[in-house]
């Protein structure tokens, strides 16, 4: 029998390799090492407070230090009714990982790794991020104590800095290609004794495996129809396909939900190479979009994602800045979310998704909800003719006059 | 037998009122008026997905609606450990409210008086805000499809702004005195049929209550001994209080917890009215504090505060915007929760009282986490040698000789 929790696998060319967490590529081919796929029905403990609790059999985890958890899972699934109506679409839900501790899904992957850092006795870790898995990693390693470096691209923008520095990282600005710097953080990594817990890390995926355990039991033991995910590096599809593979094999659930991953046009290397029927992704030089979150140009977990799109028939599309623009702000003004542009990539590829291939009315379709919009508010702007100044004694007669807000 | 559900009181002089959303304030004494205390025991469905779902039967509210529902609620309690050590600490837990969907304590507030206005058929709600309840409100109201009116004060920063406008609501900036602007809105509403669901407004209170409610179910059917929360208009603490009250009148628990309210001393009347001795707060006419949450001069709930901070022992005390920024850099160095200057606020209040009055080793102390540091940025700075620049080239070679990055 395979040792789950210390054994690692490149679901790619079938190799096993025992777990080493400062190398977890294939020496082979390169690509990034997952853990085995749990094939027992194991227990669950739901009635327990927090989420790795509560899935701590299937993690590859001896025990979970609750001293080590911010609060991370859990997250509320929630029904868009209006957008149904509005934008005539089948029954859609939000999975709504704005309510993680650092409001990003992040904290799902960063809570697990963090447990394997302060189990092995490693007091360093790091990360090498855009944003959201930057200020995650640099809470829980606030929480647990340890040294955190975190490796940012040097046209980061302070509001982004500013979040993680909080929590007192070494932030280090590095001019460069983002592809080789993620490879080279594991070289320092490596030498240096740091756990660079980036974005394919094993344990960090079997954190957002979590998430669709939580869809199952949400959606009393079904999945769902249809899954809209921004795609940026490649580690959370990854791990919520994960999850439903582990379903699957555990004889649970007899079907697959169709996936749809989503990327921006201007960084959208995963949509060009799956539509070219590559089996390895080819990188791109440069991005260009507002969803920051999701502008890796050269995405590790690349050829696993090409890979099991193509085994779950699923699909991959991109959508343009301005159809993530007006996502978002649907997603605001009619459902009360305020997402990352990111995260409204998902939405605005379901309505594209849906205008060229209507999805069946009867259909659920769950939009994963990445991070929230506050971390991004540069793109904001006013409604027009929403904003209105007053005087105190003015007030009642511009609610008495004022035609715009005489409407029902 | 009373009717809990269209029936309000007025704690102060214990008159008996029938529900009116748009005006509930007592006709004689003028203060805020509640639902009365719920003293049966009643069931609790905890193994429902939604907040107010699971304490549904003890709210004003003869059914929940989920397609009004965001998630709000069930918010993690976390240990702080770091913190208890650092600081010599009895233990300290954390009941992070920046979990809720936008991120502040106030979606538990808004998502019951939302409830109440659709199931009422009002398409108009407002509310008078210097931030959280603001965006809060806009929410919910873009939700359920109402139109929102969002008044707030002339000086309140766009970042603060850009943060509500997303949800679209009507927003008016009004020059005059906050106090008059909060009873001017009901005079509005009153007028104009919307419902505004301001700081004391009896369903928000409601909606806080649940909040000590999730406290006696995660600590297993216990109070915590001391619990410190920040407090600016009152509706917070007295629903936190009245959620205590009702565990106590039900017969549930045989002890009331030791609140500790906290304000900013720039901004500190519920303090120094509680010190004087007085049965009625004395407004001030200005307030000066980066805790901009807590900066209520004329807090419409204080009389409510003072009569109950001392029927329950219990204490008022301000700290220094110093404190206050000091306390918040602990939080996200030592524990990884990036907190509101005024979520802050109630652990510099825990650092002052425990200096002050050791507390008990043995007892439990629970800091409410009132809301997102995100949403006040402008406050925060980079740690001192904590922000660093190389290239690709450079990295290793600063691994291996920066002195600070050497340290164990």
């Amino acid at each position: 029998m395979t040792d789950t929790m210390n054994t690692l696998e490149c679901v790619l060319c079938s190799r096993i390799y025992p777990l080493d967490i400062f190398n977890p590529f294939c020496a082979v081919c390169g690509n990034p090492l997952l853990f085995p796929t749990i094939t027992e029905k194991k227990r669950f403990y739901l009635y327990k407070d927090f989420s790795l609790e509560r899935y701590s059999e299937i993690l590859p985890l001896k025990e979970i230090s609750k001293d080590l958890l911010l609060g991370e899972g859990n997250t509320p699934l929630v029904s868009l009714k209006r957008i149904k109506r509005q934008f005539d679409l089948p029954n859609v839900l939000a999975k709504n990982e704005t309510s993680n501790p650092t409001h990003s899904f992040k904290d799902r992957g960063t809570a697990a790794a963090v447990q394997k850092a302060v189990s092995l006795g490693i007091n360093k870790i790091g990360t090498v991020s855009t944003g959201n898995m930057a200020s995650s990693t640099a809470a829980y390693g606030a929480k647990a104590g340890l040294r955190t470096f975190v490796l940012v691209k040097e046209d980061i923008s302070e509001e982004k800095l500013l979040a993680t520095s909080v929590y007192d990282p070494f932030i280090i600005k590095v001019k460069g290609h983002y592809g080789e710097l993620y490879r080279k953080s594991f070289e320092i990594g490596n030498k240096h004794n740091i756990y660079f817990m980036n974005s394919t890390d094993p344990y960090r995926i079997e954190g957002y495996k979590i998430t669709a355990w939580e869809l199952y039991f949400q959606l009393n033991k079904q999945v769902p129809d249809y899954i809209f995910v921004p795609v940026s590096a490649g580690g959370h599809i990854i791990g919520l396909m994960k999850g439903f593979q582990e379903m699957m094999d555990q004889g649970l659930v007899s079907r697959f939900p169709f996936f749809v991953g989503v990327q921006a046009h201007g960084c959208a290397p995963m949509v060009h190479s799956f539509k070219a029927g590559w089996e390895q992704y080819k990188k791109i030089e440069d991005s260009h979009t507002i969803a920051q979150s999701i502008s890796n140009p050269d995405p590790p977990g690349g050829n696993i994602v090409l890979k099991w799109t193509r085994k779950y028939r699923s699909a991959l599309i991109d959508v343009t800045d301005e159809e993530i623009l007006s996502a978002l702000k649907s997603l605001s003004e009619y459902e009360g979310i305020f997402a990352l542009p990111a995260s409204a990539a998902a939405f605005a590829g379901l309505l594209k998704f849906n205008s060229q291939k209507k999805i069946d009315p009867t259909k659920q379709v769950v939009l994963i909800i990445t991070g929230s919009g506050l971390k991004s508010m540069k793109n904001l702007s006013f409604g027009e003719n929403k904003l209105h100044n007053s005087t105190l004694k003015d007030l009642d007669q511009m609610f008495s006059e004022h035609p715009l807000f005489q409407k029902k």
